[in-house]
C-alpha cells in the first residue's frame, strides 16, 4: 500500500488544471483536494495527466537494447529475418530476463504502465523467451503490468512441437494465444487457425494475430478469423495486430472489412509508420473498432528502430495517417491509452475517481503540442507510488 | 576569418577516429594533428563527424513555432488549407523575419548548415515572407546559408498578378523559382509550366516544383516538366518535390518515370512520413537520382509536426522504406547531407581537405545508432566557427 499523495496542478487529458488525490493505489478525488492526514503534495506543474501508457504490441524477450550495437544485414524476405532472429539469439547470448527487464525500464520511464508482449516460443529456443520474460514479469510487478502472449515466432504446423510448447507457455501462465499469417507462414491457413482458436478455447484465453499478409490474401485470412472468432463466440477477445491488408487501395472492399471486423468485436493493433500499407486510423475507430498501437520491436534483429516512447508512437499514428487537427490527435493520444486499455481489457483503467493510480504527467500547452514536442515526462505513477521522474526511473535495476 | 581549430577523436561518417584541423574556415587537414600555431583543440569525445545537414525543404516564412499553439481544426482539401493559412497570417500576425529567424535557430541547434526555404507569395500578402527571410538571410548570414524559393502557393494564374511578384522576387534575389501542382492547382499545367519555365530562363535560375498529384495525374504533370527539363537543357537544376506519383501501385510504370527522371537529371525531394505514398527511396536513388529532404512545414497553419531536425528526418525515410540494414541507413543519412548538397549545387561541401568546415558532430555507437538515438548535437560549426554545442545555439537572436 502506498501513501496518500496529492498531484496539484495537473490538467487532465490537457484540460482546466485540478488537484488529483491518490490514495491506496487509486485516485480518491478530482478536485480541489480536501484534506487527507499525511498527504504528500507534489507539484504538477500545470502538466498534462494522462492514464499510463499502454505499450500493446512488443516483443520485450529480443530486444538488443542496451547491447553492443548489431549491425543489420539481413535480407528482406519474413523467412530470412525469422531464420536470422533465431540464430542470433544464441550468437549474440540474448538473455530474455535480462533484455526484457531493460525495455521495461525503457518503457516505465517513458510513463507505459502496461505492456502486452509478443514471446517467442520455437522448437530452438523451446519457452527460454517466455520464462525469461515471466522472471521480469514478476520481478518488476510493482512498477508495469506484463502481459505474455505466447507468439510462434518461427512457424507452428511447420516446426513440429511449437503446438505442444504453446500449450505448455499457457498453462504456465503466459495470458494470450499469439498466431501468424495463418496463409503464408504455415501455408496452412485453416491448421493454424485451429490450433491457436483450439489452444484459446482450452485455455479459456484470448487471441493477438501478427497479420502481415497484403491485398487478397490478408483480407482472405481476415475473413477466416472473422468466422472463426464468431464461431467460438470470442466478441472482444480477439486482436489482428498490424493488419496491413486494411490499408489496401479498395475503399470499398476496406469498408466491407472494417464493418465485419466491428460486428464480430475484433480489435486492431497499428504502430503506423513502416514500408507496407496500414489501417486507415480514424476509418478503423469510426467504425467502432477498439484500436492499440505498440513499439513492436525495438532494437532488434528486425529493426534498428524504437524508445518504447508511446507519446513519440502517437505521433507516428498522427503522421502516417496525416492527422493534423488537434482533435484527430487527441484520437492517436486514445488509441495509445484508452484504446490499449480496452484491448487488454484493463479493469480500473482511467482518470475516474476510483481508478487506478497508473498515471504519467506530460509537458505540453495542449494535448497536440504535447505529442509534436514529445518531452521528458515529468512523473510516472504505477499504483500509486512514483516509478519515474524527469525521464529517470526510481527503482533498482539488477 | 576564423581561429583554428583541431576537432580531436572524431569519427568521419562514423569511420575511425582521427582529428580535422580547420583553418580559415575550411578543413586544413584530415589526420593525427599537424602543429598549427595558436590551433585550439577541441575534445570529439569520438562522435561521430559529418558534413552539416542540409535541410533542402522547408517553409521557413510561416512556422508558428514559438508562438502561443494554434490549435487546428481546417478541412482537408489543399484549397481549404491553403486559404486557411493566408487568412490565419494576418488573423496571427505571423511576421516572416521572426518567425524564419526562430527557425533558423532550431536547424542550426540540430546540425544544419543550409536551409532551401519555399517562401510564399501571393497577391494577399505581396512579397511580405521573402523580404522577411532575406532580412533572416543577412541576419544569420554566418550561421546558415539560406537558399530562397520563390513560391506560389495560392496558384499562380488563378491569381493574377502573381506571376510579376514572382518575377519581381527573383530580381530582388530569390535564388530558385517555385511551382506548385500545374494541374490541380492552376488547373492549366501548360500555363503553369510555361511561366515557371520563363522565370527560369529570364533570370537563369534553377526550379523546384511541389507535386502533390497522384497517380496518373502526378505521373503526367511529371512527364510535363521532364520535357520541359529536356527541352531548356536544365539537367541538374530542376527538383521535384514530394512525387507522391512515385509512390504509385505501379511496378513498371514508376521504374518507367524514374529512367526519365535520371536520364533528364532531375532530383526528388522526399520528407518520408506522411498520409500519401512516397517515393520508393532506395530505387530512387538506385536509379541514378539525386535525392534531398526536408522538414516541410514546422509547426504551421498545415501541420503541427516538425523540429527541424534533419537527423531525425533520417530516420523517418528510414522508417517510411522499411530500411533496416546498416547500409540502407546510411544512404538516409546521405539524402539528409550529400543530396541535398548536390541538389542545391552547394560548392566545397564534404569532409575532404579543403571543403567548407560546415560540420557537424552526432553521439552515436554507429551512424545506423545515431541515427535511431537523435542524440543532442555536441557541436556544428558553420565556417569554422562553433554555432552550436549541446543542442543549444550560441549565437544572439534579436
Amino acid at each position: 500500500m502506498t501513501e496518500t499523495t496529492i498531484l496539484k496542478n495537473v490538467r487532465p487529458w490537457g484540460e482546466a488544471a485540478t488537484d488529483v488525490t491518490v490514495a491506496t493505489g487509486r485516485i480518491a478525488q478530482v478536485g480541489p483536494a480536501t484534506v487527507w492526514n499525511g498527504a504528500k503534495a507534489v507539484d504538477g506543474g500545470g502538466a498534462i495527466l494522462l492514464p499510463g501508457f499502454v505499450e500493446a504490441h512488443t516483443h520485450l524477450d529480443k530486444t538488443l537494447y542496451g547491447m553492443a550495437w548489431n549491425p543489420n544485414n539481413v535480407g528482406s524476405t519474413l523467412v530470412e529475418k525469422i531464420t536470422n532472429e533465431r540464430h542470433s539469439k544464441s550468437r549474440l547470448g540474448l538473455d530474455p530476463a535480462r533484455q526484457s527487464a531493460r525495455q521495461v525500464a525503457l518503457s516505465v520511464a517513458h510513463g507505459s504502465t502496461h505492456i502486452r508482449s509478443h514471446v517467442d516460443i520455437d522448437t530452438e529456443h523451446g519457452l527460454k523467451g517466455v520464462l525469461g520474460v515471466m522472471e521480469t514479469r514478476e520481478k518488476y510487478a510493482d512498477v508495469i503490468d506484463l502481459e505474455i502472449v505466447a507468439f510462434p515466432q518461427s512457424g507452428m504446423l511447420i516446426r513440429q512441437g511449437t503446438k505442444e510448447l504453446m500449450d505448455e507457455a499457457l498453462s504456465l501462465g503466459a495470458e494470450v494465444v499469439g498466431g501468424l499469417d495463418p496463409c503464408s507462414m504455415d501455408l496452412d491457413p485453416k491448421g493454424h487457425l485451429d490450433v491457436i482458436f483450439g489452444l484459446a478455447e482450452k485455455h479459456g484465453k484470448p487471441i493477438d494475430i501478427h497479420l502481415h499478409e497484403l491485398g487478397e490474401l490478408g483480407a482472405f485470412s481476415m475473413r477466416l478469423i472473422i468466422d472463426r472468432t464468431r464461431a467460438h463466440a470470442m466478441s472482444g477477445k480477439v486482436t489482428v495486430s498490424h493488419a496491413f491488408c486494411l490499408g489496401h487501395n479498395d475503399y470499398l472492399a476496406v469498408g466491407r472489412l472494417l464493418d465485419q471486423l466491428a460486428e464480430a468485436g475484433i480489435a486492431i493493433m497499428t504502430t503506423g509508420p513502416s514500408g507496407y500499407p496500414c489501417p486507415p486510423l480514424i476509418r478503423t475507430l469510426d467504425a467502432g473498432i477498439a484500436v492499440c498501437s505498440g513499439s513492436d520491436g525495438i532494437r532488434d534483429c528486425w529493426s534498428p528502430y524504437g524508445n518504447a516512447d508511446m507519446l513519440e508512437r502517437a505521433m507516428f499514428l498522427g503522421m502516417r495517417n496525416d492527422l493534423d487537427r488537434d482533435a484527430d490527435l487527441r484520437r492517436a493520444v486514445e488509441v495509445v491509452t484508452t484504446g490499449g486499455a480496452s484491448v487488454m481489457n484493463i479493469a480500473g483503467y482511467g482518470l475516474g475517481v476510483g481508478d487506478n493510480a497508473d498515471l504519467v504527467l506530460i509537458d505540453g500547452e495542449t494535448l497536440a503540442e504535447a505529442v509534436v514536442s514529445r518531452r521528458t515526462r515529468p512523473l510516472v505513477m504505477k499504483r500509486g507510488k512514483v516509478v519515474a521522474r524527469d525521464g529517470a526511473i526510481l527503482f533498482a535495476m539488477e
